[in-house]
């Protein structure tokens, strides 16, 4: 248990060891689900039938289960209602060359909150991106309440964690991207953007926001329209705004596609070529 | 410094008297901004030389101010890191007459967690709500935690808190809007919903979702599609993502309105009456 805890509070041993702890149920369920390799698995005596049988499946594709006496498990996570099931599980890899083929890529640049942190990864997931950046000075991702707030999503897609923000920002755009910034005020209005072609959402620290050392690294920036003298929203809202608008524009390009292919609606150029452009 | 130590953490009270606990310069700030009545401020020995002068603006409006002696707020804040600012300030008067010539609702039905509520009232806000419902069952709009995550967006807009959901969604529909309830799965793609015609967005229980008695009473249910298997979001995320929907599709059409009275795009009928029949 030792090591668990060591895992849980310091980034240099999860990078050392490669290794994460994913706390609960569903983070175990989605690694199991994606084959995520499961080194062990630590049970508390107030598991539930369901938790039990999940930490059998783990076993079962490798793991070593250890059953924790009571309270063990609650001294070590440190977190006021503890998860009853604690998982040490292989930090997937991710290489930078997933960002030359990218299309849609979110980079976090200092967004200091885990919660936040994790939230972005989840909604970059379901949102479609290929490829999460959390740049230099951004919370680690796989700190355990990154892992949490993600529900997993952290072995959803590659999430790139050491580089510098602008070499993220130059490989980015040498791949064809365009790199476009979240900003409060005075960026372009977010629904009139093409978020159909390649691009990167860049998003700030909570309190700063974008440096302007980055901001004159971006091709664009953008700005989403608030009523009600609303100054801002937090970082994991506008990220999610934004995330979820690229994913509508592109489902709706989709689903065009496939209206003109079944020919129900001719005469925008050639269907093929079109979606060879845009292969999202 | 007892009443507001029970201000803070019994509901009752805070109903009984009409006030709730501001924690915090922002929501303090969102108060005096607005115009709300703030009755006392509480400052800790460590407020800044900004935060006092907040309290001191909120002395010119009438309220009084104390000056706490050291660890006396961290006693009654009970929580880990307090912010050395409290306020106590009245809680706007909400009436159900609002529904009746609402465009856009947000309607939460067992929302229990006070971050996720407050969260949803501050996207509901920010994309110009015109009241939100935190039908019973959900988490109080009012309690601490969800004035905190709301960024006082409480004060901004309608708040109601006593209806039950089958009374709201009742006055809803015969206040003629389209009640839209936000389901994992199976419900019609959200971005290819008409959002600008009036309408209220439901969004159910963090594990459970909407009760098939609350299905039963809605026009349409939305489903957010997702990618890598992805199979939810957080409620209070999927909430701003609809939110912003609608105000997308608002906007554009606005966009479009000013266009077409600034004579650049003709032919799609009588500009004027079209905004007439749209006033948001």
């Amino acid at each position: 248990m030792q090591r668990v805890r060591r895992l849980l509070s310091r980034r240099s041993v999860r990078r050392s060891d490669g290794m994460f702890v994913a706390e609960g149920a569903k983070v175990l369920q989605v690694a199991l689900e994606l084959g995520a390799e499961v080194e062990s698995v630590y049970l508390a005596p107030e598991a539930t039938g369901a938790v039990v049988a999940l930490a059998e499946a783990a076993h079962q594709q490798g793991a070593r289960v250890f059953d924790l006496g009571p309270g063990v498990l609650e001294r070590v996570a440190g977190t006021v209602s503890p998860q009853p099931l604690l998982a040490v599980v292989r930090t997937p890899a991710a290489s930078t060359d997933v960002l030359h083929h990218a299309r849609f890529v979110v980079v976090c640049v200092d967004v200091r909150d885990p919660g936040n942190a994790g939230t972005l990864v989840r909604s970059a997931a379901a949102a479609g991106a290929d490829a999460v950046v959390c740049a230099a000075g951004t919370a680690d991702p796989f700190n355990p309440k990154t892992v949490r707030a993600s529900a997993g999503a952290v072995l959803r897609l590659p999430v790139l964690q050491d580089l510098e923000a602008d070499v993220a920002l130059e490989m980015l755009g040498a791949a064809g991207l365009r790199r476009v910034g979240a900003v409060p005020a005075g960026g372009h209005r977010y629904g009139e953007v093409d978020w159909v072609a390649p691009c990167a959402v860049v998003l700030g620290n909570e309190a700063a926001g974008l440096d302007p050392r980055i901001l004159a690294l971006l091709d664009d920036t953008v700005t989403i329209p608030m009523a009600r003298q609303v100054d801002s929203l937090n970082v994991s809202m506008a990220g999610t705004v934004l995330c979820f608008e690229v994913a509508r524009q592109r489902s709706n390009l989709r689903a065009m596609d496939r209206t003109r292919a079944a020919g129900g609606q001719q005469g925008y150029g050639v269907p093929g070529a079109e979606r060879e452009m845009r292969p999202w």
